[in-house]
């Protein structure tokens, strides 16, 4: 018993390591007081020490504060080694090359500049780029990629010329997510180069969609401090222990530097306009709370929500400005509603890309009302839009929304019902085409 | 007509000023061109010059494309100026000195060093100072504020000794709400000092939380650009118009560099951790989503939210730390709930404060248990509590969840029955001793 009030001084001052090797008993901690147990525990617990033989340990000795820690801390003995969910760390996301996808809309022909800028980023990854249908012109990459290249041929040949869907202009990304077998998609606009950060850093969008993905979300309550995942992050007080394990995050949307994605009429009253605002955050949407996902920048768990991310609504005037299409806010707002109601987050903020200045916002004004106007519509439908429980995939969702949609929309405007039918025939794709996260 | 036609590029070249003096009469405008008319119109609007009478100017013209601008960017013929949401920028916002109160809960009795490290940022306005009634020494405060000091004796007499309610410790600061008379409260802790943004310039936390009470917040649609409000951002594609006026903002919630707002197991944890990460960024938290508020650093706008930002939540074990205190996660709770009923909005984000280290987490960590465990029955009452219609001030909105909290949560705590009462009694104290919303 002497001996072992002598030893916690001598515990404390080793390394956690060499002080659990010489925890190997219960009769090694009992005797200790109190505080110098919960002590070591602590330390235990932040070296990222605390495996299930250990906790038994020191459940074993009975002390109220270590149990007491334990259950506040919502520690349960799972199999080695424990991870509580206080000491759940942005894992420095290992990225494995075969899992991810670059999916690209190539709308311009040219794509040299574009790639060769970022090469330095998505060079070791595979591109699946997908031509614009409407595109005449031969696409022009460089060299030392390793992309597979979609035409109009390739889609007619997939999905049959007689499809509800148009995969033209900025909709022939979705075509890309069809044919990917990937885990993660990254898509971002061919009009786009890699931004850098406050310290002047290329900014690798890969990477930072990965984390983003690859870390739970928290869509039940709101982190004052953002993504607690991220380094140097943690959850604040009173932020309830029971949520902080997070959930599955489906989406990652990242924004833009330099000019960002406004709509036609405020790119045209404000064309002098640009953001240079770097905010280095990533935040989970909460639960519940749509926004406009702007397809200029995204990535996605594709085996989990992929098949929501659909090419159903199209403008009559659509043109290849993002400003003249609404296909991604429609497809966003799907994508949120169907995540909220599995149980997924969303996460929005970094990475940033830098989106390079084209088109003539007020030339494009005449078109964009109508998208401008629909809104007003699009929006109280999936504020209010609930999915049956039997709706347990993303597949199931969509067909589940599709359904809704003409029923409450389709009186509106024809385009809300031909939006529902593309959302129909986008899940018999899916499962056609084979990447149904049921299996092929 | 011909001397029309010449008329549209030396219109155009004017300033906005200018031209607009030369459109006195609707001969003057519909002879132009209609991409002339558009673009003037879009000139008029972003020079913030569209008053009524141009407006009507303009609808006189009968030209589609203005008609529909007009329709889509939710223009409505309103008392001059006219203000489209689409306009609406942020004013730079004006501080009134005089509607400005600084609420500084003293727990610890000297002041000096923390009062002049705030001069250069608060001493231009009144203050308010709270001297926590379980401290026997002197107060010690420089020369040269604007300073009302409250002590034990001055609470005793304005709210008796029967009280419910007990000011000690950080609840001190619910005092000085009280007796402000000024449209906004900010609070900051007195062991706060004053941070500097990443140019390395002093953050004037003033400034910036009037500036978010002053302009709308927008909770019923998520802005991935944050503040659309902020100079340089704006409404991205997407975000409906109708929603783009927003509502008013009641709680300004700011954040903290350096130690952040972390729980004991967390500081326990992680003692070395600081947060350094800047986050240029002010949003508003989305309608129905709770956030866990800090008391460290907020204002708010004591005239429409004030009786909901309460002391009603006290821990058995509270200490003099924060992170031993849950008065204001309970208080966060109540307000967001609140405004959430009363279509009011909260922002989190900017301004940061410097937070200094004190005390000693592990040493905290018994009293704290208690808390870290309340907010398990704490966050599903308030995500699933439901104010009455009849409810249509913050007095209302309170007095109806004391009776709720009592009923829920009474049996499970003890804590939260007096919790419960102390919220009546708050009302009641708000009511007489003046502070009333609905006068004196």
């Amino acid at each position: 018993m002497n001996e072992c009030m002598r030893t916690p001084p001598s515990l404390l001052s080793l390394s956690i390591d060499s002080a659990l090797l010489n925890i190997s008993s219960i009769s090694d901690l009992s005797p200790l007081p109190d505080h110098i147990i919960c002590d070591l525990f602590l330390k235990t617990l932040s070296a990222g020490k605390l495996n299930e033989k250990v906790l038994k340990l020191f459940i074993a000795t009975g002390k109220d504060e270590v149990l007491s820690l334990i259950e506040a801390l919502n520690i349960r003995q799972i199999h080695s080694p424990v991870l509580p969910t206080i000491c759940f760390k942005m894992s420095n996301a290992t990225i494995n090359d075969s899992e991810v996808d670059i999916v690209i809309a190539a709308i311009n022909p040219d794509l040299k500049s574009f790639l060769n800028e970022w090469r330095p980023i998505i060079s070791q990854f595979h591109l699946i780029i997908v031509k614009d249908p409407d595109m005449k012109q031969e696409l022009q990459i460089p060299e030392g990629f390793n992309a597979d290249v979609f035409t109009k041929a390739d889609i007619t040949r997939k999905v049959g010329s007689s499809t509800s869907i148009v995969f033209s202009g900025y909709s022939c990304r979705y075509f890309g997510y069809l044919v990917s077998r990937k885990k993660y998609i990254i898509s971002i606009d061919d009009d786009c180069t890699p931004a850098r950060d406050s310290n002047g850093d290329l900014v690798d969008v890969v990477a930072q969609h990965i984390a983003n993905l690859k870390t739970p979300a928290t869509p039940f309550f709101f982190n004052t401090l953002y993504d607690p995942f991220r380094k140097g992050a943690d959850f604040v007080r009173g932020y309830p222990f029971s949520l902080r394990s997070g959930v599955t995050c489906g989406l990652s949307c990242g924004l833009w530097l330099n000019l960002a994605d406004l709509d036609a009429p405020t790119q045209a009253l404000k064309p002098e306009q640009r953001n240079s605002r770097y905010v280095d955050a990533v935040m989970t949407v909460p639960v519940r709370a749509l926004l406009p996902v702007s397809g200029i920048n995204i990535a996605f768990d594709r085996e989990v929500v992929g098949p929501a991310l659909l090419p159903a609504l199209r403008l009559a005037g659509e043109g290849k400005f993002r400003w003249e299409t609404m296909e991604d806010i429609w497809c966003g707002m799907c994508v949120k509603v169907v995540c909220d109601h599995l149980g997924l987050g969303v996460k929005s903020g970094m990475p940033y890309v830098w989106r390079k200045e084209r088109g003539d916002a007020v030339q494009s004004l005449k078109k964009e009302w109508e998208g401008v106007k629909l809104m007003e519509e699009v929006v109280p439908f999936f504020q209010s839009v609930r999915l049956p429980r039997s709706a347990v995939t993303a597949e199931d969702c969509v067909v589940s929304m599709a359904k809704t949609v003409k029923e409450e929309l389709g009186k509106v405007d024809p385009m809300f019902a031909r939006a529902s039918d593309a959302m129909a025939e986008w899940v018999k794709l899916w499962k056609s085409v084979g990447s149904s996260s049921s299996g092929a």
